[in-house]
Order: C-alpha cells, then structure tokens, then sequence
C-alpha cells in the first residue's frame, strides 16, 4: 500500500506552525507497513484542496490529510470534500450526541457552530474523534481509501492510532511488522552507535534500526517485518536480548515507558516515597512526574528554590555551603535532596542545581553546568553533568539525567 | 511573487527526521513579501523530482527546494536539475577552489566524491554556500525562478539569508505581506468565533484570519497583503483595535509572547516577586515560568504539595479547610496562595488544586475540576474551572488558566 499525506492549513504554508503531523503519520504508517511517498502542505484554499486530491489519488491507494475541520469560517476542507466526492452534508446524530455531551460536561453552552460540527459528508464513514468535536471521514473512490483527519495533534494521534491504523490493517492491504523500541538516556548517539556497531552489522535484513535522538533519551526502534507476527515478535526479543549486554544500565524501558513510569513502579512496590528540591530544572521534574497518574502513592511534592534564601530556609542548605562551593555544587547539590527528604519526610529525594543559561556562565561553571544529587536509604548518587547552551533543552536534558540517576539508584538499593 | 517549497530527501518522508526548512524558509519569504502557496516532501526519485518541479513551475513564480545536494550516492537532485533544463554539468573552478581551501584548512584529504561537488549544471548561476561544499544553484525558465539549495538547515539559512533574498528582492518582483498574532486565553474558539463574527465578516478583502487553537491558547493570525508594507500595518493595528473591546482581557500578548514573559515584565518594573504552590498542576506552572529567561528577578520558588500533609506543614493550610471543604475547594486554593506568599515571602502568589484525573473524581467533583487563586498586596481573584477526562490537558489547560488569571490581577493593580 503506498500512501501520500495531504497537510491542510495557512499556518503550516506560511511557517506559522511547524508540521509534525506528517512526520508522525508517515513513522505510523511505516510501523504498519505502509509506504509514504509524498507529502504536500497546502493552504485553506478550495482549488488547491481539489487539486492536491485529484493528484495524489492518482499516483497512490491512501491519501491522508488533516486540517480544516475546525467549526470556524477559515476551516473549508469539509466543504471541499463533498464537491470532490460529489456529495452533500449531512446531520450525524451520534457526532451531535457525543460533542453535546462533552459541552455539557464542560458547563458550555453549545453553539451553532458548535452544531454545524455534526454536520459530515453523506458517503463517508464517520471515525470518531475522542479528543475533540470534528470527526474524521474516511471514504473510498475507485479503490483509493481518502481520509481526513483533524489537525489538532494529539486528535489526530488518538485517532490514527486508535480507529485508522486498525482499520487499514483490517483492509488486508498491509503487510506483518512488528516494531519494539528500546529506550535508552545518558549515553550519547554517537557513541551508543559504536557500542553496539557488531550487532548492527549482525542483524538479519528483515529487521532494521532506527536511531530516534531527542533531548529526552536515544530511542533504538527495532522494526522486523515478515508474513508471521509471532515469529517477528520472537525474533525481536532474541536481538534485544544479545542488545542489553552492551548497552547497560543506560536502558529504561521499552516503547512507551517513561522513566518516572518505571521508578514509580519499584516505589509503590516498595511503599516508599520520593521528594523533589529542584533549582535549575525549575519544576520541570515534578512536572514529568505528576503527569504519571496515580503518582500521588509514591510523590509527596517538591520543592522549585529558584533563590539562594529559598534553599537556606525552606531545604535548610547550610549557607556556610553556598559561601564555600557556591550554589551550583556538590554540596548544594547533596544538602538540597536531604533537605527535601528531611522536610517532605521521604524515603528518597533528588535534587537539581546548575546554569540553564544562557546568562549566567563562568569559565570555571559553564553554562549548561548541572549538579544532579539522588538520595537512598542506604546510598547516594551525585553527579555532575555538562550540557550546552539552549535553556529549554538543558531543562529537559538535567530533568531526564535527575531521572535516570535516582532510577539507577533504586534499582541498586 | 507566489512560491512553492519542494523538500526532497527519503529521510523525511518516511518520517525519521521533521522537516525544518520549508517553516523557516516560508517565514522569510513572508517577511520579504513573497507569499507561499504549497510545500511538497519527496523522496530521492528522479521521476519524483522531475514531476515535482513541472507541477510546481505550472503554477508559481518561484521554486525553492532543498536537499539531494550530498556527495552520496543517493543525492541526486543536480542530474535531475540537468534533465529538467536541457542542460549538463561543468566544473565550476571557483566552488572547485573553495572546497579545497576547506579541506586544507581542516587537514583532510580531498577524495573523488568532494572533487564532484564542483560540478554544476552550465545553465545555473552558482549560488555561494559559505557553510558547507555544495553550492546553491538559481534557474529561470519561461520566468520562473528555481532555486536549489543544501538541506543542512545552517548551510540553507546562510545561504538564503545572505544571498538569495536580497537577489529576490533585487528582482523588484516581490510584495508586501504582514502578519500579527493576537494571543488569547481562556475563551473556547467557537465561543471566541462567535463573539468577533461581525468582525471578522466586516474585515476588507486584503485581510485574511485565521484561528489556532491548543491547550494552552487559541491564537488569532492577521494576515494582510498589498504593496506598502507601512499601510498594512496601519491597517492590522486598526482592525486589531476595533477587535480588543469584543474579547476583552482574554488577549494577553501578541505574536511570540508568553503569559510568563507577559507577567514578568511587569513584574520585573514593579521590582514586585512571584512564588507559586501547586497540587494537580504538579511543578508545570514552575516549569513554564522557568523557561523565562532571567525570571530570577521576579520568581522565587515553588513548592508542589502533592500530599495534604504537605498542604498543612509547608504551606500551613489549616487542618480544618481541608477537613470541611476538601482539598479541591476555594478555601483550600486561597489558603495555599496565601501560605506560599508567606512561605516565600513574595508579593504575588498563585495556587492550584484540582483532579487532573483520570482517577479520583466524584459527582460532586468530577475529573478537571481546579480551583485557582492568585493573590496580591490588593486584591485577590479564586476561581473554579472544569475541563475534561485527559490528565495531560487538565494539567496544560489550568496551567495556563492560572498564569491567566494572574495576569488579571496583576493588571487591574
């Protein structure tokens, strides 16, 4: 099956927004086993909307867009669909049903724009968007499959992952491909690639490596694809079983474990806790923690001590300390997470202290410079780390490395 | 001018990497009066090429496309250029020289696939690349421009930036086009649409709106084109003031503004400081405000008091609040807002606490229910929200509702 993606929207055109839709989609489509060949961003404009249909359902046998189905007058592609399928709109009961409910529930009053939502073309499948009030649309012409999808990305995500993707495989047009990715923070790109080089060079042509960096961490995506999926499954877990020797304590998880996901396993295993004392991560840490549900069984709370007074009076940082080695330090570092521990009352506690830049600097403190301290019961880690210069990507680089050390040290304990 | 951005490379289409240049080049083209109509990703495909750059010269005056410039064997963008122009290659000494100058200069050896590079098709005027070995490349043909350039994006940006918009320019075949973001907050976009639909219908011709909306706010883009760029934005500044009395105070900045540099301004004049204490939005208001660089003149801290224990000793919630009301309640919200400002001794203070769900809601108070306080020398406002069943966008949704309502009440002091 080969597939275009069609990206509708001024904003994309213009450079407003960035399209990551796209890029999304096609990772999705190939994870399935579907070919991408093409991907056109155009404006909201009806002539161009029919053109890039007409096209692409000449050259492929899935067309993919998204955008414009919002209840505002700039947002035309339903529209566009009917004159290209030669239909009209209809009014779709359970679409009207569903973003009433939602309005009621959200005590908002529902409008005609609201109304016109539920209004979609009469030959189309309507897919429902759990996120969102405008459903996707999935239709068929001379066995070309065109599906249209809301812009809003993590709509869109739910909706091809949930409802699409299933229901292309079920067409039988698509091949088995059974994908696993293991997820690795702390060892750059770089040299993880030269740590598992043999193995790469080892692996059979049926299954292929992807890198995917980010701040976050390395993902390694292993994709096998064959006819049998269990014996894909199978041969994936051989390879990464010959994979984790060489890799080490810098693998977390797999697909889509976080590692705040996998330390707050072990600790409500354990019935212990966990305090934050965070300066340069700025609340970032507690953050990816609280968006784990159910965090409130092993995360007391934190505490972000952005000035000096705050780490003395609250942490009870000695300011001896702060005098002696400075804030961004071992010693803060150290008295900080007991600090945390002490006050929230914890059986853990990490703590974050350094320069997220870009002012800030010295030679001897670069910018980027970070000191991460996790405290046990029994032990302690404290590390220093050097990143670069971006501040929202030092905030997100200490915040994953803080993560990493504290589960290194539970797993240790 | 009417442009159309061509991005060839595998690499983006099957969705490996996100393509950055077509945003960035259409934003400069934009600033340069040059408007955008279609940005088209294909692979490394001769056939694809070749189609790509026909459709596209059919309908604009200017082509650019970036990428396939590689020594690799799987950059084949210059043998396609020479097929679609008639025309073949030649060395080009001067490239010729400037490669190897950087190869000496970096002390490596000049090998066969580096020496190509300096071939370049005979019809093209040779466009510098400062930042890398492979040059761009400018065509015309029945009076459209085509523009090759590198896929590095610093090579491209250089390239563009230094050399091909003041030629562009020079060309005396460019317009004038400006755009201004209205930012709001707080208002559903179909509520938003109804409130300005009399606006918008009255706006002249020459001036397009478009609504873009996400969890953390919906933005109103003014889009206006013409020839004197002074006029239009004359003109936007006037539609923009007939617009402010129909929304309000839900307008909090403009184009790339946040609510956390919105609120530190004025913070930072009125030598006035910040804390925050967080319950369901876990350290994520910290977080936002800590991507503000410098927001050390203004923000203390924070403290995340996930647990009631922590409600009542750190922010000294009274027992008795929590026992009568609940966490989740106006009196709790105020009295955290009050603790942290005492706590941390600040003239501002903001407070949160809700079940971002997806567990833990009841009848009475379902899932996305968040109190928020924001307290100051003056006044005060606490206000209630209810939003939906997805913890992230809880999270995101009172983040920003809070920062809102902080605002507010920091402009009406």
């Amino acid at each position: 099956m080969k597939a275009e993606i069609i990206i509708i929207g001024d904003e994309i055109v213009i450079g407003q927004v960035s399209d990551t839709n796209s890029a999304w989609i096609s990772r999705q489509l190939t994870l399935s086993g579907i070919e991408t060949n093409r991907i056109v961003s155009i404006r909201d404009h009806a002539g161009d909307i029919h053109a890039a249909l007409a096209d692409a359902g000449k050259r492929c046998d899935l067309v993919l867009m998204t955008g414009g189905l919002g209840p505002t007058k700039d947002d035309i592609t339903k529209k566009c669909l009917c004159d290209f399928f030669g239909t009209t709109l209809v009014f779709h009961q359970a679409t009207f049903d569903f973003i009433s409910e939602r309005f009621k529930n959200r005590g908002i009053p529902l409008n005609r724009l609201n109304r016109d939502q539920a209004l979609v073309p009469r030959s189309c499948t309507v897919i429902p968007n759990k996120n969102g009030t405008a459903p996707g649309m999935w239709f068929e012409k001379d066995s070309v499959i065109y599906i249209s999808m809301p812009g809003v990305p993590h709509e869109m995500e739910t909706m091809m992952t949930g409802e699409i993707l299933p229901r292309l495989i079920a067409t039988g047009r698509t091949g088995a491909i059974f994908h696993k990715t293991v997820l690795t923070q702390g060892i750059p790109e770089s040299v993880l690639a030269e740590k598992i080089e043999t193995w790469e060079n080892a692996l059979p042509s049926h299954i292929r490596l992807a890198y995917l960096p980010s701040p976050m961490a390395v993902r390694l995506r292993l994709s096998a694809s064959g006819s049998d999926l269990e014996a894909l499954k199978a041969e994936i877990d051989r390879q990464i079983a010959l994979l984790l020797p060489l890799v080490g304590d810098a693998v977390y998880g797999y697909d889509d474990e976080t590692l705040a996901l996998a330390i707050g396993r072990v600790l409500a295993q354990r019935k212990a806790t966990l305090s934050v004392a965070e300066s340069c991560t700025g609340g970032n840490i507690a953050h990816l923690i609280t968006l784990t549900p159910g965090c409130s069984a092993w995360f007391s709370g934190s505490v972000t001590a952005y000035s000096n007074q705050l780490k003395t009076a609250l942490l009870r940082v000695n300011p001896e300390t702060l005098r002696n080695h400075g804030a961004v330090s071992r010693e803060t570092a150290l008295e900080m997470a007991r600090g945390a521990a002490t006050l929230m009352k914890t059986t853990y506690a990490l703590a974050t202290t350094g320069i997220a830049g870009p002012q800030g600097g010295s030679a001897e403190k670069p910018v980027g410079t970070i000191w991460i301290a996790a405290t046990g019961p029994a032990k302690f880690f404290c590390e220093k780390f050097v990143f670069g210069n971006d501040r929202e990507k030092n905030i997100t680089r200490a915040s994953q490395s803080a993560l990493q050390l504290l589960r290194k040290l539970i797993v240790q304990e």
